[in-house]
């Protein structure tokens, strides 16, 4: 096995090797303080500094205006399913969902717990192998937003260009934020959980348009409210600090190496390598049409599932690892976040040429 | 300064040095594969043996039965504040709460959001100084449960005996969990955010019996139910990898060192050494009652709150670090849990003496 493998994972996932060696560093000793990180108080100057380091890495990085909120909060996007119409909507209210993919249909389920969810589109009778374009949908006019989901993992489709309605966007975009340069002003909540583009498990990502806070019915808990987070700048109870000093260091690491826009452009030559593969056989066929093809998480199939297995065993003996597809789906999936080098996706390319060539 | 401070904080706390050597070297090559362990795919099987591992040794420290679910959660003790009483309490039933701090004040005021809390006892109106002995309350006959937390951090106060009740106790044990020895059955749920006694935060343990996890109205969000996350082993969503991974090595380093036994041991005598020194003067005054007193949170005043300002300052330039106490009762608060090395606290002692030497 080399030094570092190609973890082709969809997250938890690959991390910048730098930002490895630092956080080895600070967990023991941080800062020569002689306090492990993890053993700050969450109050200590120390421990604020980096919080507030990391908001404001993530504020210039997605040029995220004054007057949205940016709250780093635990439970993952799953829970967001729950916290968005518990906090947006009240008993009666609506919202529109487009329904493309695992993570959005557990959100319209949740959705219906505590209000309405109206379906506005759906590709399940599909598989999942697109996502809508503008006007192949229509939003309920007495929607109080429109949700989606950027990219979605398991199908390995990406939403190019982003929905536009009257109504304020709400997007789980835990997949592909960080990943290309958007306008946020058309989003009301955009939420993300950490472990794909941003760091470890165990923090979500929440950026809320400031009058949105207030919204919530007195009937929600306390740790379910936006607000109550807002109010104290994510410091109401102790926060998840190991992974919120993570998030800090990647954001550090994407500015040194050009920040969003030199990753949309990294992220999109990666992607290409590995689809001008796909499309140059028919040995490999890609899951997802092309016109909503993700720059995140590329899907495949080979000509039979024994002949996936193999596929997926031999290039992990090669150091190619985690290239299994979803359970939902099967075949394989290659999730090349902004971490994940251009080497692994050469690498893994050389590999798919040979295992043609000895299969078929 | 030292290559390592003595951290008197209230949590996040101490942890064993060797934790975070390990988990330094982890962090960046897991078990040499190549791969950082906040990398790793939560369903890879390195991940699911680190996860496994860590709820076996919870299991054997504690010797929890059978029949209780041991589950790693996110959002901490606050969040378990409203979860309680969703998953356990219907609209119109109602519950025993005993107030003995900020936490169990918190605690009721989530549930009667959902149910009704019945405060069995308050020690509101003595600043909280002590906790309730049996017989001094009486449980609400229609309660589903008794409420409890075993150790009031702010205030240093701590049941030295559970409460007795023909009803199932619910406590939160975030600040002592894993210091001594119990018996669970009289439990129907314990929890305890790990910052404290097992890990770093990002990280909350849930023990429930498993009669309780059908109790949940259908109207409670998927990731608010405990059922959710029982069943799946806490891998319904990804979990926070980082923080169980630091909770089994706790867990280890705990078993190495003799157990649950061996640490309360330790914990009496640390304890003994610091309200020795208290008990042997006028000049420092423990804030809890004498019967009350917590062993793992010492709080006492001095003679006023400049001399208390002075000696925090002092005593952080000798590397005794975070001794200030909650700024909801001012004073002095030295954090002494498991990890706590015995050396830090005759450092404090005597560094208490020379200060009231040179200020008396």
């Amino acid at each position: 096995m080399p030094d570092r493998i190609f973890n082709f994972s969809p997250g938890p996932a690959t991390l910048p090797q730098e930002v490895l060696v630092q956080a080895a560093k600070d967990i023991v000793n941080f800062n020569n303080k002689g306090i492990g990180l993890i053993e700050l108080s969450h109050r200590s100057k120390e421990f604020m500094a980096v919080a507030d380091e990391a908001e404001k890495l993530l504020r210039e990085l997605m040029a995220i205006p004054d007057n949205y909120k940016v709250l780093f909060l635990q439970g993952g996007a799953s829970t967001q399913f729950a916290m968005v119409p518990m906090n947006l909507l009240s008993k009666g209210q609506k919202a529109s969902y487009l329904n493309t993919g695992t993570w959005a249909k557990k959100a319209i389920k949740e959705a219906n717990l505590i209000a309405e969810a109206h379906v506005a589109y759906s590709s399940e009778e599909s598989s999942f192998n697109h996502v809508p374009k503008n006007g192949e949908y229509s939003v309920d006019p007495a929607a109080e937003y429109l949700y989606f989901v950027s990219n979605n993992t398991i199908y390995g489709t990406q939403f190019a260009e982003f929905p536009k309605s009257e109504k304020m966007l709400v997007c789980d975009m835990s997949s592909d934020i960080l990943s290309r340069k958007f306008d946020i002003k058309p989003f009301g909540l955009v939420f993300a959980g950490a472990q794909k583009n941003m760091g470890p498990a165990g923090v979500t990502v929440v950026i809320i348009r400031d009058d949105l806070l207030d919204r919530a019915p007195a009937t929600v808990p306390t740790m379910l409210r936006y607000k109550t987070h807002a109010d104290k700048d994510s410091m109401f109870n102790t926060p998840p600090c190991f992974a919120i000093y993570i998030v800090g260091l990647v954001c550090k690491w994407l500015k040194a190496n050009g920040g969003v826009e030199a990753m949309e452009k990294r992220n999109k030559e990666k992607a290409a390598i590995l689809y001008g593969m796909i499309d140059s056989t028919d040995f490999y066929r890609g899951h997802a049409q092309v016109d909503s093809r993700s720059l995140m998480n590329v899907t495949f199939n080979l000509p039979s599932p024994e002949l996936e297995a193999e596929f997926i065993a031999q290039a992990g003996k090669e150091g190619l690892d985690g290239l299994k597809g979803h359970r939902s789906i099967g075949g394989c999936r290659a999730s090349i976040y902004n971490a994940f080098p251009r080497e692994g996706v050469l690498a893994l390319v050389d590999f798919m040429k040979r295992f043609e060539k000895a299969n078929s």
